[in-house]
């Protein structure tokens, strides 16, 4: 397969889907819709997971696993939940399949091995979860529950994407009980805290944190809270959302705890969940049309060294020292791949590890041993520079925390640019079809005038920034008094 | 719930139902034959896993994600795996529910969501994994593939026991393919030996291993080779396999490469897997009537401490010295947990902790601040010392170590005692129905033969032990020649 990649400027949407497939992070499956994640966007998921799942763990939570299956009727029992998932439910009919008896190669399923009843693959837990926790709550003192499960689910979405909407995809996701309405709040706005910490400083992505409006709330929620973010295209990304579900769940479920005062009382709950969704974000936020742009905490290899020499003695002399920087490298903690392959020449190597997002390379000749000097490789700036191999731990340390923080910046400064307050629905659409990006804009606060712009626009209602400053306008749809802006953006 | 435990004399497989439920480690669920897996099972399931993934790695393995589903067409490729697992079969033939229009509260599957292939849950991977490979490999520079997936898998058991036979569980399911059969039957040996040292190291369980007779070998292997675990009823317990998989599902899939002199050759495959069932063969080799034993390398908390105390001055003295131990002990590694719950008494804790296996438990009194001493008890023994809090950081590392080793010590000598060579049909069913355990005795190598026995017995051949030796006498059953003894038992 070719390694050249279609620019963002040709086609921004191959582009992305070319990063994915040429530098080795998944493919399509045989499934329609389901993704094979390769090693190395598994290594990216693995690094992300090993630092969510230390944050939930600094915060209380506790991991655990539920069924794959929801029987139909517990699924149906949480109405709006189940009416908002109904529509994309892999759905389990039959346990058995048989030998064809028309043609003994083939099976066909048993049709005498009919479920009793139909089994739902899940698409979100909180059912089987809320079903389970009526067992395990009777008072106060077995609250509050903080549990996290890290699971695939499945959503029979009809147009899929790698990574950004698959029918199938990798995920975590928190269902909490909590005693007071107070404490079940705190905790939704707690993880979307760690959620945008998360984005920002390991994704290097940042975030808009905000309310979900009523017609974009997560099916079973009273609030859906959650992060924007911003890809190069101007479009929005959601990239993790915690929900405050209120009592519903335990309405649905008849989960009530007694309190100290010896009253019986429904639970509040909250979830919340990211999923392998991220990984899209990751690549849309930093790449470029050479491939893939990493940032150095999430990345599976921060650095690559590449030996330029000629015979298996230069090769010995170069790796003697490019070994040796490996070693005090990972002594700092830090990833290094020596790539000492000789059925590859060093031009074809830069070319892969760059397509890959591999944060910094190293290139040793034999040129440089004499001089105590090697030249190293920004992945994100593109730039390189001789430097001593005296200090080079520390040089390379700080190198990939400026990176880190490059890309940040980077990130920051377009999002910035990109986000306009407008003050007509004139220049609204302008400013989505020419400029694109975020737009702030007044807002009468009715789902109708919400779905009236979607529909015109193909712009939604990202969220009601948290903190969003309150002052007098006029909707710039319907002209009705508004009291604040609200994020606007044609979406992912 | 009560926490009395039902003893093994009793009936040892409520014994170890109870321990499971009361210990909090999983339950059932609203699904059949699917458990739910509580926080404190999963936290050792989780340290096997941190466990073996390192293990995996050291090995050369790395991680990726394949679908949960696979079309039917592509799991009956290779037959002999499909026909294996055929019976077994959740399948899905519905994307969609729709709301029954008799009854707006309800959902029913849409008729019209029928899928026009129905997609089977994975009951095991290769199928979907090789249909992959096939686009990954091309040439000897591909080769070999070492990757591991960590998943959950689906077969529609029909009797099933938490932990050790459940419709779904947990699992890593390892698939390499490699240029020569060599290499290929190398790999599988290397896995089998990963397997081995961490049950017997990790899970302080004693193994034998081997290969599986022609009946007892995986669906599609070649050769299955094994560890056989014994529990503490004498039963034998498969702990992990180890597929040579020849070239079968190479060519059930097409999956060729180009070797260095230019030919097409099909390629070699293994597989290999361990799954949560490994919680289920800890639980029945280490517990007690009390409850749960945990060797200390896999327990979720390795040492708990408890104060002992009158009051709030009380309790605050005695949490002064126990945080200080508790620092102490975690600045070397040791999980702790300090329980100053002022909700339960010391002895209700006490009883707690020793069901739930938690190898040390401290106890700090009053009256010990003043002789500078505590008492720790353990676990495996059920012993109690006063020892001095000068140096007890130390002392428990080494009390942790000496936990582990008489464990596996403990479980050697119960194996050695309960494993008995026979030399008749009549000894062997004595022996089977009256010492139990695992039993030597000289098989004929038919699968008549092998069926016979466990059709009368229920005693099926665990393994031919690798390096078995050789030795001229007659079956047991048949009085055929025999060349080799083979390890009977009756089994999980």
């Amino acid at each position: 397969m070719s390694k050249e990649l279609t620019s963002r400027a040709e086609d921004y949407s191959k582009w992305y889907n070319d990063i994915v497939v040429k530098a080795d992070l998944a493919d399509h499956s045989a499934v329609r819709g389901c993704m094979v994640i390769k090693p190395y966007g598994y290594g990216i998921w693995e690094n992300m997971q090993k630092t969510l799942d230390k944050m939930f763990k600094e915060t209380g939570h506790q991991n655990a696993y539920f069924p794959l299956f929801i029987p139909k009727s517990l699924f149906e029992a949480e109405e709006k939940n189940a009416e908002g998932f109904a529509k994309e439910c892999a759905v389990v009919t039959h346990y058995r399949l048989k030998t064809n008896p028309n043609d003994k190669s083939k099976l066909i399923v048993d049709p005498e091995a009919k479920l009793e009843e139909e089994l739902i693959v899940r698409p979100t837990s909180e059912a089987i979860i809320w079903n389970t926790y009526k067992g395990w709550i009777q008072s106060y003192r077995d609250l509050p529950i903080l549990v996290n499960q890290w699971a695939n689910v499945v959503r029979w979405e009809m147009r899929t994407r790698l990574f950004l909407r698959t029918a199938e995809f990798l995920w975590q996701e928190g269902h909490t009980a909590h005693a007071t309405k107070e404490e079940a709040i705190s905790e939704t706005k707690q993880m979307l805290e760690v959620y945008a910490d998360f984005v920002e400083n390991w994704m290097a992505v940042p975030v808009v944190k905000g309310v979900k409006s009523a017609n974009e709330r997560f099916a079973g929620a009273d609030d859906t809270y959650c992060i924007e973010a911003m890809m190069q295209d101007g479009k929005a990304l959601q990239a993790g959302t915690s929900h405050f579900l209120g009592q519903n769940f335990a309405k649905a479920f008849d989960v009530k705890y007694v309190t100290k005062d010896n009253k019986q009382e429904f639970v509040w709950a909250t979830s919340w969940g990211v999923s392998t969704r991220l990984i899209g974000a990751l690549i849309m936020s930093h790449s470029d049309d050479n491939g893939l742009v990493l940032p150095p905490k999430l990345a599976p290899i921060q650095v690559v060294i590449v030996p330029i020499y000629k015979g298996d003695d230069g090769l010995a002399k170069v790796s003697e020292t490019a070994n040796d920087i490996k070693k005090k490298l990972q002594a700092k903690g830090i990833s290094v791949k020596y790539d000492d392959r000789d059925s590859q020449r060093p031009g074809w190597k830069f070319a892969e590890y760059e397509l890959k997002g591999v944060p910094v390379r190293i290139a040793i000749g034999e040129r440089d041993l004499a001089n105590g000097t090697v030249e190293i490789a920004r992945r994100d700036t593109l730039t390189k520079e001789t430097v001593n191999i005296e200090g080079i731990d520390s040089l390379i340390e700080n190198l990939l925390n400026d990176i880190q923080l490059n890309l940040f910046n980077k990130a920051k400064a377009r999002n910035q640019e990109l986000t306009t307050t407008v003050n007509s629905y004139e220049e609204f659409k302008k400013v989505l079809d020419e400029k694109t990006g975020f737009v702030y804009a007044h807002w009468d606060g009715t789902p109708e005038t919400e779905e009236k712009i979607k529909e015109e626009t193909k712009a939604t209602i990202r969220c009601i920034p948290l903190n969003n400053v309150q002052e007098a306008g006029v909707c710039i749809y319907s002209g009705k008094p508004s009291t604040q802006r609200v994020l606007f953006a044609r979406a992912y």
